[in-house]
């Protein structure tokens, strides 16, 4: 990244006089455990809603709403004085993943540390980075010019991170507060080695459990054994032949409505500066593995997964204990591409799971709700605007990259409004997002504010 | 079960007179949470040590020591003045199993509990309620005849539930303290519908951990989802390869050193009174599955197991984390019958596991240990001695059986002593050894003690 571009002088000498103050906002934002998933973190949840609720007060917008849904808050917020401008749907979200194995931190993940450039926090990255950004942005703007260049309409969550329930019922309630001309989504970042990159493909998910029940308690293996079957036998074979070892998923149907890559979009992935050696260091696996026929990139971004996320049965402590365990479970997610449905793949897994179960065991497919797949115009004004504040900031191309994660909100907000999307947003490329020591880099976190109010500029029509 | 006969009406009077001042003892061992695998409960378990020898002293038994080994300590106590009388070994363990999952227990587990007949605590049947029987049984013939009708030593071990690994070093070096003429294993129980049994055939046992890792920690399932391996996919694939559709374990070697059954042996055990379908019932499976071609006792008793213990890896906690793991991990245990050698069935284990192991993550697999698996001969002497003993106590004759369980103790003593081995002991077959809710019947341990009594008197050549 070479030396930062800004907007406008002001701006900057705003910005950085700013700074020590603005990072002492964002760490407080990063002290709220506000874990969505789990059920007595709910008061975190909400105490971050008020919380981005106050910053939002001070950095002059207005409309700020805390608003109550089924489960966490949605916080809105807006400013709409830019007549004739063009009115942008800013999203992002304020809740985070859970934070275990905690004995993996190296620092306490909601008592953020500041080592050299970076960050340490749960959430550092994902996605309090860019929410602080879009609220810094604007506040930024409206101390020193007084006003923003565009309409501006926040909507930031606090379920994205466990299943966003309660987004689509938000979305058809307030339409109103969502008329506009684009949307920009803010829960992506930078490709590998950290180039600026806007999004233009993202994965959605379908998540299940299932839960095998065998004797009504656990039972020693000694003396049942070989005549019962074993609930984790099972439930490793019902999940060995949910893929094959050519990586293709079994399950039938499961690809019927995938978009088959065409030589264009293999082009554009191959094109991206990649290198596969360094990115298996990073995660730290003896090789990189997939589907058979398709390249890395072309695995994470343009084809569907099926990965176990997490699963239990029987005696994990110290020592032995020579059971049957009664019952085992299992938590797995697919990634979906265009067009899959995540409705019909829960129903596809459900059936081939109970078709496959062995006997002498029940097997419950529980589905857990997903989100749709989506796909952004690389061509359109919007995106192009991007960009042109990118190459003002960072002084380069943006890359555009098809990612693996999901954001439930663009398919749904796709689907509500029909406004055109595009994914911009500055996590680092290896910000340990979902796992232990997620980390933000500051310097990225300062090139952010300033290609956030070069893009309003630019979709303003100036710049 | 019959109104109960008694050796003689001396004792039949004492012990009635003792049973509440009895029930108090035994009670008192149960509160000891003399769990052996995990080592937070050491200090317990050499509580159980120390309690049994003040037990064992108060009967009257000589040469009481509780003996220091690499681990749990071993009881040691004899009365050696039957001159001219046989010389019995008598084993026992006064250690037990976990006890989790603890909500699964209607009462805490280390609080007994006595409803009706029946006495609820971990450890009631497997093994205190043995341990106790024996060492009451002394205590009775002691306070009313003034001696026993045979040599006794006690050996009771504090790890049978742990592995046994002091076990033979502990018999190598006191071979001084194991002369004799039969060793009487009392770590058994009654047959199905609670008929008494003497036990002529045990399965070995050989344990191991497989162990995967994936990335170096949990990453996000979206961003790296497609293009590695995931740990807990690569260990159901392992674990489902292990066991065939059949029933039939599918590692190389596995098989070579079983002894088939002859037509005898499935006649005898076809012979055996019992009812597959209230079986079934107890245990609260759909259905009893197995390997093809063997009848539910032969898989019991006369045929090797492959069984999951245990399995981990990722999330499991409430809601969900889109992560593929970093790690998983299951504990696996295989019943092995003659003439498996645990050792060589480990190493078999670890050859196919690390053939078949995907790509893309490390495997690795731990050996735990084992015991061999034993059979003991109907027309000995001493079994025939034990039958008689049964026959006069319950009107009825003793079941000859093959139990699916496995006593380290069995193999290793024969191994060392040459000594031949009664299996006889009183636990309920009902009674969830290994489970929660673990019970023993007041009943039967008094119908026990009378047994044992009658043996010492058979074994003299009175009775």
């Amino acid at each position: 990244m070479a030396d930062l571009a800004s907007p406008d002088a002001a701006l900057e000498h705003h910005l950085v006089a700013t700074r020590e103050a603005r990072l002492a906002e964002y760490l407080d934002l990063l002290r709220i455990a506000s874990i969505s998933a789990i059920p007595a973190h709910a008061a975190d949840v909400r105490a971050a809603a008020e919380r981005l609720a106050t910053m939002l007060r001070d950095a002059g917008l207005e409309n700020v709403e805390v608003c109550p849904t089924g489960r966490h808050p949605i916080v809105y917020a807006d400013w709409l004085h830019a007549e004739g401008g063009p009115t942008v749907v800013a999203y992002g979200h304020y809740d985070v993943q859970p934070v275990d194995p905690l004995d993996e931190w190296t620092s306490p993940p909601f008592e953020p540390l500041v080592v050299g450039d970076r960050v340490l926090a749960r959430g550092a990255a994902d996605d309090k980075s860019n929410v602080t950004i879009l609220v810094q942005t604007a506040a930024a703007l409206l101390a020193t010019r007084g006003r923003l260049p565009v309409n501006l309409r926040f909507v930031f969550e606090g379920e994205e991170e466990s299943g966003s329930d309660s987004l689509v019922p938000w979305l058809e309630a307030n339409r109103h507060r969502l008329a506009g001309d684009v949307a920009i989504v803010s829960d992506v970042g930078l490709f590998e080695g950290d180039r600026p990159a806007i999004t233009v493909g993202l994965r959605g998910i379908a998540g299940v459990e299932i839960h095998v029940e065998g004797p009504f308690q656990d039972v020693h293996s000694g003396v049942y054994g070989g005549q019962i079957e074993n609930p984790v036998n099972a439930l490793a074979t019902i999940i060995a032949a949910l893929k094959g070892p050519d990586g293709r998923i079994r399950v039938p149907g499961f690809y019927d409505d995938v978009l088959p890559l065409d030589e264009a979009d293999r082009a554009a992935l191959a094109g991206l500066p990649f290198d596969e050696e360094a990115y298996r260091e990073s995660i730290g696996v003896p090789a990189l593995v997939g589907e058979v026929g398709y390249t890395t990139l072309e695995r994470r971004g343009a084809r569907p997964t099926l990965d176990v996320n997490g699963i239990w049965g029987g005696f994990s402590g110290e020592g032995g204990k020579t059971i049957i365990p009664a019952r085992a479970g299992a938590k797995i997610t697919c990634r979906l591409v265009a067009d899959q449905d995540p409705d019909r793949i829960i129903e596809a897994l459900r059936t081939y799971v109970e078709r496959i179960a062995p006997p002498g065991v029940r097997v419950e497919v529980i589905g857990e709700g997903g989100g749709r797949p989506s796909r952004t115009p690389i061509d359109h004004p919007a995106t192009q605007a991007a960009a042109r504040a990118i190459r003002r900031i960072w002084g380069e191309d943006p890359l555009y990259v098809r990612e693996g994660g999901s954001i439930p909100f663009v398919a749904e907000f796709e689907h509500v409004t029909g406004l055109p999307i595009v994914l911009l947003g500055f996590a680092p490329a290896a910000g340990n997002f979902h796992a232990p020591n997620e980390w933000m880099s500051l310097r990225v976190f300062e090139a952010g504010i300033r290609t956030m109010a070069a893009y309003w500029d630019e979709l303003a029509g100036g710049g």
